[in-house]
């Protein structure tokens, strides 16, 4: 069940407003929380961090799944089927997420997601929220770690992040998931085209979707030959090997077995130990991403600087001056001040 | 022939004497402009700057050829195999650079590089450099990036550039380089376990080595593995197939064909007018590289932030505060100055 911004509204809850309701589980205390954590105005920006601070504690235990795939494999079929797998079996609770930097937030997607995924959207215990609007993909992925915190502080114990693979968003989505899925269809290989180029061997399991009727066998085909591949590539420095398996979304086929890699995903790295250092490595990550994020945000957010720059890319091109004296002139402009 | 740090006196020269030296393909001239870029020294930054603005207009027109592989693959051999065959059979010159953020400059890596390949060491028309040393990849990085430059305003055709596989190195490589070859031998994929992962998706051409005696089979059925594997990647948005070959470096079996395949790379991208974008697209990176280095060299070479970044990292693990708060705190010190 989705509930969409035009039903929060504007007026600011107080801090324990926020995160008393989050913490209770309630829908509507949580979606005005992901619309606050979602804004750019500075008193909203300040009281997020509060509310986020306040729930912090409660975070971090969710499986949160990242899934790719190229345009038509069926990851929204695919979400709603194991969505509902989770929520109706098993009796758990789920959110879904979208990272898609270039999507406005209009009302069109998140109409287009409730009807993406129509079974699961009527759901109590499912939550779908589609990618936080504007701004480059550092805004965008920000907003949707600091959801799934949410998320997380709300007692959902699983956390779709789906990404539409533009740009770096694939590299982004995947630094804050725990298990990383690409969702494909059989073919030729020509289906991945779309697909950020390295990604493929930073999967934790491929799936092989529409393995139906008379596409069984071309499925199975595929996967064969996908196990084949990954067998090349460099190990995990977990020693996780990435299942790579058919499913059917519409038929409900594998969707079952699939969450089973899953769960031996995250029981292979708790046996491990390195689930906790798993979670460690993604904060600071994020704290990383975050700093650079906004070193680059200094330039980008000072006219005077992207005229500057603009200038000085200029002369890189036509080979007047070599890229580090350019970046030397730029960053002349960029100080330390330690008051 | 190899002129070491050792033969080249402390004692500057003016930048018409670095530049004319140079661009006279002046191997003296050349070893002390290299020296110069590797310096760290502010009046050496200067110089080099200089000098490598007049020498600018007289590069950009080698082959760069990035080459990585595991320990053991036998990439010494395999670049002193393509060098001979360079110099020769096709009367070039040949340049090789190691990217090594590792390795200290000491005379002992210098000798290494000499005894490793001895052959190419000893011919006129090739220059062998090993990585310059101290400081991060970055810094690598920059450094080996102007060396390719005074190389190329010396004459020099072809440019190698190894990487040793630590850390970013070879995505740096990569980037700055026209043509990235993956080098490994027969068997389960085990020995790729050191190349960084994502990396086979970004591959140029690869080969098979030690595909001699009786390896020659395991070599020829790995070659035909790799060569499945990589048709099911996303292809490469110029359109290139990376082709899968074998060679024995040490009977010298494969090394023309390999070279072949750089030439019909370039012959395809300067076809589709792709060459032209490449050169001008590996000068945004490099300054959008050195911009982001800067950038982050203004928070590790000022003690305070570091010592800040250090408990706001703390406060991070123990979940405390968000990373993003975190960054927010810390980047409060770093000001735009527009003076």
């Amino acid at each position: 069940m989705e509930v969409s911004i035009a039903d929060v509204p504007p007026r600011r809850l107080s801090i324990d407003e926020y995160a008393d309701g989050v913490l209770a589980g309630d829908r509507t205390a949580l979606a005005r929380a992901v619309t606050l954590v979602e804004s750019d105005l500075d008193p909203d920006i300040e009281l997020a961090a509060q509310v986020l601070e306040r729930v912090l504690p409660q975070t971090g235990n969710s499986r949160r799944v990242g899934i790719t795939g190229p345009p038509g494999a069926g990851k929204s079929t695919l979400i709603d089927r194991l969505g509902l797998h989770l929520v109706r079996d098993r009796g758990e609770k789920v959110a879904v997420l979208t990272v898609d930097p270039s999507s406005p937030l209009s009302s069109g997607s998140i109409l287009g997601d409730k009807t993406r995924m129509h079974s699961l959207a009527a759901e109590d215990s499912a939550f779908i929220r589609p990618s936080p609007s504007r701004g480059h993909l550092g805004g965008v992925a920000r907003r949707t770690r600091e959801t799934i915190l949410l998320f997380e502080a709300a007692g959902y114990q699983n956390i779709f992040v789906e990404t539409v693979g533009v740009g770096q968003s694939e590299t982004a989505v995947r630094s804050m998931t725990d298990f990383f899925l690409l969702l494909t269809i059989p073919g030729a290989g020509d289906e991945l085209q779309g697909i950020k180029r390295g990604i493929l061997e930073l999967l934790d399991a491929l799936a092989v979707n529409k393995a139906d009727g008379q596409n069984e066998q071309a499925a199975e085909h595929a996967r064969a030959e996908y196990e084949n591949a990954l067998r090349l590539f460099p190990a995990a420095a977990n020693g996780w090997t990435a299942p790579v398996l058919t499913t059917s979304a519409l038929g409900g086929k594998g969707i079952a077995e699939l969450w089973q890699a899953v769960l031996a995903h995250r029981a292979h790295i708790e046996q491990r130990g390195t689930f906790a250092v798993l979670r460690q490595a993604q904060k600071l990550d994020w704290m990383r991403q975050e700093v650079m994020d906004g070193l680059q945000d200094l330039i980008t957010r000072d006219e005077k600087l992207m005229i500057l720059l603009s200038e000085l890319e200029n002369l890189v091109l036509s080979g007047a001056v070599t890229p580090s004296i350019a970046s030397r002139r730029l960053l002349s402009h960029v100080r330390v001040s330690n008051e």
